[in-house]
């Protein structure tokens, strides 16, 4: 009976870290899931189809191949391929020994949350209903990435903490809370968010802090040894850093309207951010003694910008606007890193590795609530009539909506995300609590031995040090009972 | 007389890495000749001319200057440029003490070959028989960036055993023996080959193999120490992968058709890139104790995908039938690192550094069969007629040409690569054997030191460290007797 | 008495490297300063600015959104971007301690200088004087990046022996001498430079040769442990350095005319870097023993023949013309690193920590130089009239002007670039010189640990070595008298 118990017990308390048949499993059975679904649904669109691109042409009396919305979005689609895997992985490799599983898991998850967003953003947004097929092109390549961008933030906050296959769990359903949250926004609210503040960081940050609330473990300290970086692996996080701050205006202008639209948002963006840096600087160079800068500020901090400025970027938020944004989210991004997420672990219980909740979910929240405003303001003196019709979409069934009333729903649609962001991520939280998804235990957190083969040490190129080790162990010989031999 | 003897042995069998007069030679010696044929046959196209581009717009009516053709290409072009570059270059950084010749190396002989692959493209595929100038723009220069990726493959088998001047024979010789297998099989055979599953990938794959097995070192064992990567090596080596597999889709579609088929090629690159990731992960998982993941397989056989789309991207494969290519090309290949690279060096003597094999060669010959079957299956059904005539170039002299027909020249355009591959590697191996190239000793391979000022080691910086070494000196000087010092 | 003039001297001598307050101070009251003159200046242009678009399309009768500038500029500012970011910022990551510096310093002078630059080229090239505006579109960001790239080279000299203090106030003037000399040589003197070997390259390297010139350090080689790399840190560097070279096509063609312009410039650009890299390795390899390759000259010297290229890209220079640009600046790079900078280190008094001299200043100049060269040898028989016209912008009150004259002012301009660069940097010097910037000791230079957090050392995950150094503090105690520590 006792014996019985203990296997119960050992069953849901021990850590078993072994993904064998779990990963393989689950990596195996989706993705021949998602083969079978594209064969179902997805096809080309009409300007990626040999034939149908031909009749478009003849149709709509299109005399260039230059009108192909390709050229339009492919350079700012593979800008935010980049971000995706590069721009976000390498952001998470800034753990001493958590690089591999940073960039890789992040590689992992994004390639098959791409292939189900494909879905789920072609079942709400695309599906042609008399042919009950969904037509993909440029454009819905992008916002698969994007919905990735979700999880990738969700991702930050349970670094080191959860296995690939939880992650893959996280991802599925993240995929489809997205999906839905971003129908209700964009589609039932009729609000503009083309750079995501509200659909994809409020949602993503909560999501994740969600998330890791209800995975909270009280003895993480345990591996407090590996939650650092080291030189190097801050050298690697700058990579990640920069190509997400250099790309950032791609990706915010990347679905905005053709033409105006597009040049707006890029420059909106990239003064955001270079303002951010600014910012982010003062306040880490005041906040340490001597006034030295903190990486950690410098990785993250710097990016708020671009986050804040996701919902306005296509609006005419003037340039100074901009300036002023990327200004305050600098500030209170840092102030985030410096006071919030200690104070979260301390008194929330809730343990954010990356700071996402600084770096995202306020951010974005913010960028919602900046959007409602600016959409509010926004007047036919600034934007022209047609161009007050073109930017907010004012047409069809709302016709007839005032700046006021859109600036309205731009609040509403934040709070709907942060919304599905809680919820959907403490419920989710809750399934990653069963005891079958190979998480790694409290003393094996941050730390690529688990899920990784990890190359052995660099002694054997270093001689001066492998003779050191080997003078060391001729001594051990000898003195070994003179000394307790302490290894961390 | 014996003594005559041993200075001929000397001078055949001892290997001396001093490249001081041999690559400053060969570098100047090229690049002059290079200087002398630019003069003589190289000279603008008529979009890159003022006068020409000017008469050009004039006598076809075209209104914009978006109808050169820079900007349908340029974009792809810089992304094909960061793969040859950054992508090629950083995935040979993986091991420990080869990194400044993995990328080094990769940028030397790339900036030869796309100077050499200018010509002799060139001379076959665009000499103007009446002025006998060969006219270059933006197009050139990814066919040159391609041309020079089929070198830096052969590069990746001989990784770490070769000197630069054998390399830049390999690559004087590869882009010679391509400029003519891509005559063959583009013109002769008509095939279509966009992304270069055959011409680029099977070719440049087995043309390294049978450099590497003509040039089997029996005592490579003696270097194995150096043969592996440490943690941050195999860091850099990820942001090669990640730079190609973010890219791959611009590869597949640099050259294709303006309009729908560049558009089709990214989206089918895409999925199958993303397909492979995760039966890569699968593979490498199950394969491993404890379901580990190998850092050697997530960056290599996770690119199976887009070797595999080269020929087949820009037809109508479908959005799933991507997917199962990618699907089957990550299981292929990474059993291609399980078994068949140990299978190789074991029973074939043949020492593949990077597994070039499985990454390139194999996946570039299914890909090449691959395109033939979706050729052959092609309708006009699915395509459209004029669709199927552009899609492959059925006009001229063949435009009788079937597609069942096609399919049997996409069939055999494949086995035209691996054949030039496998016979000029050959040829290009024995000549790599003569002892006058400066490669290096079997227990210098895999070393920078042989041909790179290697800055000394970090001690000076870790105070303890070195007070440490410092330590283990003066004990040594008091106890040398006592033991000998081992150092590998 | 005594006292009163100790403490003089402690206050000017002494160096106090506490930027708490300074830095922040700088950020926050510059930052503030630039929301406010964006508030009363700066202004989306017609093509960005969503009434304006549509206006402008009606009124030209603009019929496709792709006419807008962005479509032609954007991809290549993206990629200027990454030059600036993570070109320069990883080409700066050389040293073995000082990489958060490089990258971390480049990053927060190049987002204040791009906002200043917006504003002082606004004011002499863009203000409208009827509202007294300035209109900013995707080619005055463009132009931002360019004129932050110019305080970046002089940021290369100074590298290490400066505080971020003195770095922002090198980039305040920096800016603002640049916008001066920029309007005299591009409007006044009406010189081509779309690359900007003159205003760019030769006034940076001059700029920051002479204020390293002012701050000559004679006890810098206290520092010397620390003024070197590792093996890592010359990966990192490499990073740097390719994007560099593959996207300088990109910044020599970025603001020329669209078509064919932005086509020749990409084209020679490519060819002069391929050209480079044959002649720095030819050199480094012949410069030492062994034939072995130097790190520094892969790093940098490759990528003078873009520098040289700068001025004639857009010109009708002949692709061969480029290739022998690029293996003359190749070879001149290569022995700058050689002779030069020791040169001037021991004779002159000038530290340059990158050798800014080799890449920019000499290339930059030469660059001017060969642009007038090939200017004054425009012929109407390669350019056509109306070509001729074009690319020189002979139009207005410059109609009359011959290609001779033209190449006599670009001659000019390269001389009015370097006197401003020396006579400014000078000036700047000077003025950094003051007590009050939080400059390093002598003793402290290239470190990191003077401005950074930084993280500590990665013994604990080395069991090994950790033992290690417990033991030998063991043995420290009991044998402590026998022998000095040294620690340098």
């Amino acid at each position: 009976m006792g014996n019985c118990l203990d296997i119960l017990r050992n069953f849901f308390c021990t850590k078993n870290p072994n993904v064998r048949i779990s990963l393989p499993a689950v990596c195996f059975v989706w993705q021949i899931a998602m083969i079978v679904l594209f064969g179902v649904f997805i096809r080309y669109d009409e300007e990626s189809d040999t034939g149908r691109w031909l009749e478009l042409k003849k149709h709509e009396n299109i005399t260039s191949d230059v009108e192909n919305d390709f050229y339009f979005r492919y350079p700012s689609f593979q800008d935010v391929h980049v971000m995706i895997f590069v721009g976000f992985g390498f952001l998470m490799t800034f753990l001493k020994r958590y690089s591999f599983g940073g960039v890789g898991f992040n590689f992992l998850i994004a390639s098959f949350g791409l292939q189900w967003a494909l879905l789920m953003q072609g079942w709400f947004h695309s599906l042609d209903h008399t042919t009950g097929k969904i037509y993909i092109g440029v454009e819905s390549l992008i916002n698969a990435d994007f919905c990735c961008a979700g999880c990738l933030i969700a991702y930050g906050a349970l670094l080191g903490k959860v296995s690939p296959v939880q992650l893959m769990v996280v991802t599925l359903f993240g995929i489809t809370l997205f999906a839905v949250e971003e129908y209700i926004i964009l589609s039932l609210l009729h609000c503009r968010d083309a750079g995501g503040s509200m659909v994809i960081h409020a949602f993503g940050g909560y999501y994740g802090l969600a998330i890791s609330w209800v995975l909270y473990r009280p003895k993480l300290h345990q591996s407090s040894r590996l939650n650092g970086s080291v030189y190097h692996s801050d050298m690697f996080a700058m990579i990640g850093t920069l190509f997400l701050w250099m790309y950032w205006p791609s990706f915010n202008s990347a679905i905005t309207d053709h033409g105006d639209g597009q040049h707006r948002a890029a420059i909106n963006t990239y003064l955001a951010l270079a303002s951010s840096v600014l910012t982010t600087v003062a306040i880490s160079s005041m906040s340490k003694k001597k006034g030295k800068l903190d990486m950690v500020h410098i990785q993250n901090a710097t990016l708020a910008g671009g986050v804040a400025m996701g919902t306005s970027a296509e609006f005419m938020i003037t340039p100074y606007g901009s300036l002023i944004v990327g200004f305050a989210c600098g500030i209170i991004s840092t102030f985030g890193y410096l006071f919030v997420t200690p104070f979260f672990e301390k008194y929330l219980k809730l343990q954010d590795t990356c700071g996402v909740h600084n770096l995202h979910a306020l951010p974005g929240m913010l960028g919602g609530f900046i959007g409602a405003i600016v959409a509010a303001s926004a007047s036919e003196a600034v934007y022209s009539k047609e161009g007050l019709i073109n930017t907010f979409d004012f047409e069809g069934k709302f016709a007839n909506r005032t700046v006021g009333t859109q600036g309205g729903y731009q609040a509403a649609g934040t709070c709907v995300s942060i919304a599905f962001g809680i919820v959907g991520g403490a419920c989710v939280g809750l399934v990653l609590r069963l005891p079958i998804w190979g998480d790694p235990a409290d003393d094996n957190c941050f730390d690529d031995e688990v899920y990784w083969e990890v190359p052995e040490e660099e002694e054997s190129i270093h001689p001066i040090l492998e003779y050191n080790n080997h003078m060391v162990h001729k001594h051990q010989d000898i003195s070994e009972s003179n000394f307790s031999v302490e290894q961390s």
